[in-house]
C-alpha cells in the first residue's frame, strides 16, 4: 500500500466527462489498495474567462486581486472533482490553498513555496479519504492568497509529494511523455522511458513546455520520483529520475527545437569596459529575457554583439536599443525574426566531448549554417534559419540518437 | 466622516459594466468622507452555473463540496469590484470569508454566523482602504468553507455592519424599498419611508423577498440601521427601525400576498388526543413547512383539520396524507391549489383590536370568501380564493392604508 499523488491539468478537467473520467482512474488507484492525493488545475478556459472578466473591469493590473480572482478556478474544479469522486461511493474531501496550508512568499502570480503543514491531509488520509488539493495556489504569511505562475499546479503536485513522501507523483497531461524530439517533426522520435532531471530542466528551459521548470527543480531537490503520463490512456509515461552511471551509456536524450526567439546584431561597437552593461541594462530593466549572447572582437578594435530574445519583445528590445545606439555607437543593428533555436540534451554532453563535434558535421552534411553556439554541461544549442529546423531536428535525431 | 456597510446583490454585479457602476457608487460615497466596507454577492446567474456543474459530475448531495464550490462565486466578485475600485483610484482589498474572518457553525448550505473577527477589517480601513467582503460565506471551526444560504449575503452585511459597529447597512437591490402593496397589484401603492424589524420579519416570511429573515433578525437583535435602496438610482429606500410610540399611529404598514401556497383539508377526523401529532409528524419529517392551521371541532365528536403548505409540497403532502388516512380515519381528504394567503402587516395591529374586524368588512363589501383566519401580534393573515386576491389586496390597501 503506497501514498501516490496524481496531478490532473486543466485539459483532463476540462469538462464534466473527463472529470468523471479523472475520478474513474483515482478510484481504479484505490483499488489497489494505494492512498491517492490529487491535485487539480482549473478546467482548460476558466483562467482565460476570469482574466478577461478583470480587463472588463480594469484597465490595471492588481496582482493580489488577480490571484483572488484566478484561485477561485481551481477552487471549482477541486469541488467537482470531491463530488464527483463522492458519486463513485469513495470518500473524499477538497481542500484550498490556505486549508492545506501551502504556506508561499508574498510575489503575487509567481509565488514561490515556503513549506506545506501536511497534518490535515494526513489526518484525512487517515479516515480513508481520498484528499483533493486546489493546485496553482497557496497563501503568504498575511493569509493572503497567492498564485503560482502558470504551470504552477505542476509544484503544487511536486511539492505535495516532497511534504507527504509519496512513492510517486503522476503528471497526467495531454501528452503520453517526453520525446526523443517532436514526433511532428520527427516521425521517428520515440518516447522515452526515462529521462534525468537535469535534462528535463534543460528541456523545459529550451521550450519544451510539459512541465514548469520550478516542478522539476523541486523534484531534484526532494528526489521526488516523477511519472509524465496521458489522462487518456493507461501506457507508461516517462520518469523523471536522479542521474546513474549506466544512463551515461545514452550521448543524447532528445532533439529540441524553440522557434520563439528572434536575433538582434549590433554591429562594429567600440570594444571597451561596460559595453554589455550599457547594451544589456536597458533591455533587463524593460524585464526582457536574454538568452544567448555572443561577442567576438574583431582586430579593428570593434566587436559585433549578437543575442536573442523571446519574439514577443523583439519589438521592443528593437525601440531600446535603436535609442540607445548613439551611446553605444554602433555602426548597425540588424535583426532576425526567423530563427529556431536547436538543441541536443543529454548527462552524455558531459563526459562526451565529441557531441558538439557531431552535432555539428551533422549540420554541415545538410548545408545548414550556424548562426550561433551555446553550450552548457548537458546541452549544445544552435541558431539555425527557421526554414532549416524541421532538417536540422531530423538528422540531429538520425545521427546523435537513432545511430545508438 | 462614518462608517458605511453597503451590500449589492447579484442583479448589481450581475455584469460587468454593473460592477463598474457600484465601484462609482463606492467612490461617491468616500468622496463624501465615508469609511466604506462593501459586501458582494456572486454574480447573478454564477451559483445556478455552478450547481448546474456539480449536477453533471454527481448525483448525490454533499453539502460541504457543493459549499466549496458556491463561495467561490463571491471570490470572483469581489476579486472584480477589488480591481474595478482600483481602476477608479481607489485603494481597495477583498476579503474572503475565511480572511476576515466570519466565522460559521457547520450547518454547510445554512449556516449561521457566530461571531466575526474584525481586526483585520479594522486594520485595512485604517490603511484607507475600501473593503470588499465576499458575501454569502464563513468557516466553521475545522476551516471548512460554509455558505449560508440563499439571501446569506443580506446576513453577512448586517452582521458585519453589528461587528464594526457601522453608522448605517445599506442593501442595495433591484427595488428601491419596501411598498405597501405590490405595485403591479396595487397602483396606488407607496413606498414606505421605514419600517419596524419586526413588520419587516413578518413580511419577510409573508413571501416578500426582499430581505433573507435572518439578516433582519440579526439588525434586530443588534439594532443595525439598514437602509433598503435601489442600486440603479439615487432615491431614498425604505429604513428599517427600532419601533417607536409615534409609528403606533399607523395602523397598518402594508398588505402583501402570497400565491404560492395549497389548502389540504381532512374532514370528519374523530377528535382525540394525540390527532395533530399523527397528521403532522409524517409531514414535519418529509421537510414540509406547514404554514397555517386551523381544527374546528363539531358537536358529532368529529373534527375538520385544514392546513397549508408551500405549492411544491403539496403533492408529496397529500401523498403522506392519503398513505395515513386509515390510521387516522378520515372521511375524505380534499385540496385546493388555487388559494392566495393575503395579509395586513403592522405594529398598529397590536394595540387596535379592530383591525382584524375592519379586514373583515372591506373584504365583505367586495362579496370575497374568507376560506382560513390566522392572526399574529403585528398580522393578520386570511386565504382567499386566487382569483380574489388582486381585488382583495386592493381593498384592503384602500380601506386600511389610504383611508388613514
Amino acid at each position: 500500500m503506497a501514498l501516490i499523488v496524481q496531478k490532473y491539468g486543466g485539459t483532463s478537467v476540462g469538462m464534466v466527462e473527463r472529470i468523471r473520467n479523472v475520478a474513474s482512474r483515482v478510484a481504479a488507484a484505490r483499488a489497489q489498495g494505494d492512498d491517492v492525493v490529487v491535485v487539480v488545475s482549473a478546467m482548460s478556459g476558466e483562467t482565460n474567462r476570469l482574466l478577461n472578466l478583470a480587463n472588463q473591469v480594469s484597465s490595471h493590473v492588481d496582482d493580489r486581486e488577480i490571484d483572488v480572482l484566478l484561485a477561485s478556478g481551481e477552487q471549482v474544479s477541486c469541488a467537482l472533482l470531491a463530488l464527483a469522486l463522492k458519486d463513485l461511493g469513495l470518500p473524499a474531501r477538497s481542500f484550498l490553498g490556505h486549508q492545506v496550508r501551502i504556506a508561499t512568499d508574498s510575489a503575487h502570480g509567481r509565488a514561490r513555496i515556503k513549506s506545506i503543514d501536511s497534518t490535515r491531509v494526513l489526518e484525512s488520509i487517515k479516515r480513508n479519504e481520498v484528499v483533493v488539493v486546489a493546485g496553482f495556489q497557496g497563501v503568504d504569511e498575511g493569509d493572503n492568497i497567492t498564485t503560482l505562475g502558470r504551470g504552477g499546479s505542476d509544484t503544487s503536485a511536486v511539492a505535495m509529494s516532497a511534504a507527504l513522501d509519496a512513492s510517486v507523483c503522476e503528471i497526467y497531461t495531454d501528452v503520453d511523455g517526453i520525446y526523443t524530439a517532436d514526433p511532428f517533426v520527427c516521425p521517428r522520435a520515440r518516447k522515452l522511458g526515462r529521462i534525468t532531471y537535469d535534462e528535463m530542466l534543460e528541456m523545459a528551459s529550451l521550450g519544451a513546455r510539459v512541465l514548469q521548470i520550478r516542478s522539476v527543480e523541486t523534484a531534484k531537490r526532494f528526489g521526488v520520483r516523477v511519472h509524465l503520463r496521458s489522462s487518456f490512456n493507461d501506457a507508461e509515461g516517462t520518469w523523471l529520475v536522479e542521474e546513474d552511471e549506466q544512463m551515461d551509456s545514452v550521448l543524447v536524450s532528445a532533439v529540441t527545437c524553440d522557434n520563439d526567439e528572434a536575433k538582434i546584431t549590433i554591429r562594429s561597437v567600440p570594444d571597451r569596459p561596460g559595453l554589455a552593461a550599457q547594451i544589456f541594462g536597458p533591455i533587463a530593466e524593460a524585464n526582457i529575457v536574454v538568452d544567448m549572447i555572443i561577442q567576438n572582437a574583431s582586430a579593428d578594435g570593434t566587436t559585433d554583439v549578437t543575442f536573442t530574445v523571446p519574439k514577443k519583445d523583439h519589438p521592443k528590445a528593437m525601440e531600446l536599443i535603436e535609442k540607445n545606439a548613439a551611446l553605444i555607437q554602433a555602426r548597425g543593428v540588424t535583426s532576425d525574426t526567423h530563427i529556431a533555436k536547436v538543441s541536443v540534451v543529454g548527462v552524455g554532453v558531459r563526459t562526451n566531448a565529441g557531441v558538439a563535434a557531431k552535432m555539428f558535421q551533422a549540420l554541415a552534411e545538410q548545408s545548414i549554417n550556424i548562426e550561433m553556439i551555446s553550450t552548457s554541461e548537458i546541452k549544445v544549442s544552435v541558431v539555425v534559419a527557421a526554414k532549416d529546423s524541421r532538417r536540422a531536428v531530423d538528422s540531429l535525431h538520425a545521427s546523435l540518437i537513432e545511430s545508438r
